[in-house]
């Protein structure tokens, strides 16, 4: 559950959504299994999307992370290869002198933005400097940017100003190597092709006409090359698959090796099918050694700064999970956490701890009752890490293998 | 005490051996101390003996470890040099053509195997290359060997397939150097003049008239050099001491500068002399600042998938204690704890955290007076790892020097 854990909030009498929340199913599970607080990469530190999973997948971030941009292109399907560039891309409205008016283009639906992407996708054939560029459309207004070919650099400084009113400033090389300079040089030339191509396309033709914001320039940032994990599979010798509706999560978890199943109405928004992911996830634990079920809505609420969402979202969850939960087989090991604190006072990932349980067969069950950041600081597993996690649920599987004789 | 911390097993009322066990005086060791819970190397790393033991005397095994070969031969008394080449070895039987018929050489006798080793002793004068070559015989079919010379090298393949009905691979070289494949060389040279001799030996022709398994090859494995550890006394400034049955145990204790103290009737096995072993641990504390007293049982009736014997071996541990409490001197910290889990239902080393105590003067005592997984869990001393050890028992000693100024 993203973003699960809380700070107490005076909105919903000093508690955290998780203390709040009516879960009966989820406490099921802790009194029957262990608990403990768990630190994504070390206490204190607030941690993304990106460097929260691959730290919940046992890759250490310092060591593995290699930007958003590539986990994020391989999320959205892209079979990216060793020596490409990708970036994460926003759809933005600007001015003719590329000052930022609108940075999500006046949040433009996810089919005018499909529609848009469509005429980028050729736009390679008509760039001057040899490299393919490929655009794909993720949700709302955001995208993916790969660009492909002989000499390029991850070392581009970011386009998108990550802020209104101020001029775009073009990419530049932030090395001194020839390739930086010359894939600066094939981005730029993109990104005024497709600004023309863009501000005459039906749909902002369209857009103009009723008064609204146009989509008609992309911002690219965190360029990165995909990171070079070791797969899940030769870690454990045995194939994994996430359940999620986020691109940057099936995105680290493609990194990793893992298959991507996609469970039908699963949104990775607040809204999402939990049910249909629930079914999806289990059923996959009968071709799949390892299962990731990942689920938004949590951390969503909280960047919304709306703890009693947040709690009524967690309710709804566990309501889903009492549904399934003899579904699950007896000797599945299943583990409950998430990849982060989101507190909902401040909207923001912080570092605290984030509670953590593990239920199934061999597991030092202790005296907690109760999944919450308060309750689960007294457990029998006392502070872990992300990095540890994989490590302890496939020795409880006794899958792992001894280290030394 | 070796792989002491267990998973609960229904064969002992869901309980592990520590909980079902009667220890009065262990208990009371945990009442008058402070506990937790220990990962020897990381939480769910399962740690084989050597690396279990590395960590446990403050050596990251991930830095420190160069196979078990090396310290088994130091454990059998092996005067090891850097420069040697050391193998964990097999008396074995094998067919003419080198199938594996019996890994354990139908588990002939301590006897026996001695008298077999003592031909080998002189076999590298009939070599035709420059190495010498030492064989001990330490228990059971097993054995260390050694090889001594210039330019040889530790990367060898294992010549134990480590199952039986396929052939035995002669060794080989496993990177391009000279030096490995001449040392896969010696060693196939020492492998089969070896054969010849043992095929004739009169302990083998008495054994074939018997109708059980010869002795007639030897199957090394885990090819390794000395590692070079930062020694006990260079760390503390105090001379450490080992009382243990084991020949890996006693290895890892001498590369760590560590003296061996053997402890008549101290035989590594369930049957050990305990109050021997408590006798001379106690005695060696008037020579010595740290002795480590080992002891093996509790692991081997959790291989043999024998719960309710661990929990037996532990009391008849606690015997002895409570009648050798007395006579530790009152300046004396105390530690108890293990060098991994070993799960008495799947009979293997698992990467669950150990219980551990420490009792002695200036410790900030808990409130835990029990001795288990889940007591200990709860415990003052928190979750800490295997490398923390030494650094905290020295320290409340009052010997360990401040870091910085």
């Amino acid at each position: 559950m993203d973003g699960v854990a809380d700070r107490p909030s005076p909105k919903i009498k000093l508690m955290t959504p998780l203390q709040y929340a009516h879960k009966p199913s989820i406490d099921l599970l802790a009194a029957g299994g262990v608990t403990g607080i768990m630190d994504p990469v070390a206490p204190g530190i607030p941690v993304g999307s990106d460097t929260g999973h691959l730290a919940l997948l046992g890759y250490d971030p310092h060591v593995y992370y290699t930007g958003r941009g590539p986990l994020e292109a391989l999320g959205a399907g892209i079979d990216l290869q060793p020596m490409d560039i990708a970036f994460r891309c926003n759809f933005a409205t600007v001015s003719d002198d590329w000052t930022v008016v609108d940075r999500r283009a006046g949040r433009i639906s996810d089919e005018e933005a499909e529609q848009l992407s469509s005429v980028l996708v050729n736009l390679s054939n008509r760039l001057s400097l040899d490299a393919e560029v490929m655009f794909k459309h993720t949700v709302e207004h955001r995208g993916v940017l790969v660009l492909r070919g002989d000499n390029l650099s991850e070392k581009v400084s970011d386009v998108d100003p990550h802020k209104e009113g101020v001029k775009v400033q073009m990419p530049r090389p932030t090395d001194s190597s020839e390739n930086a300079r010359r894939t600066s040089e094939v981005l730029k030339e993109f990104l005024i092709k497709s600004k023309e191509i863009l501000e005459n396309h039906p749909i902002n033709i369209e857009r103009r006409k009723k008064g609204q914001k146009i989509a008609n320039a992309l911002l690219p940032r965190g360029a990165g090359r995909l990171p070079n994990l070791p797969l899940i599979s030769e870690r454990f010798g045995v194939k994994g698959a996430v359940v999620a509706g986020g691109a940057i999560y099936k995105g680290v978890c493609r990194a990793a090796g893992m298959d991507v199943i996609n469970a039908p109405g699963a949104t990775g928004t607040i809204n999402t099918d939990l049910e249909s992911k629930f079914r999806t996830a289990i059923d996959a634990l009968n071709r799949y050694g390892f299962v990731l079920l990942h689920i938004k809505g949590t951390d969503s609420a909280s960047h919304d700064k709306n703890p009693e969402l947040k709690a009524r979202f967690i309710e709804k969850v566990d309501m889903t999970l009492g549904k399934y939960l003899d579904k699950i087989p007896s000797d599945v090991i299943i583990c409950l956490t998430g990849d982060h604190t989101t507190c909902s006072t401040v909207g923001e990932h912080r570092g605290d701890p984030v509670p953590i349980l593990i239920h199934g067969q061999g597991v030092r069950i202790d005296e907690i009752d109760r999944f919450d950041e308060f309750a689960c600081s007294k457990g029998g597993l006392g502070r872990i890490r992300g990095l540890d996690i994989l490590n302890i649920l496939f020795d409880l599987a006794n899958i792992t293998k001894m280290y030394g004789e």
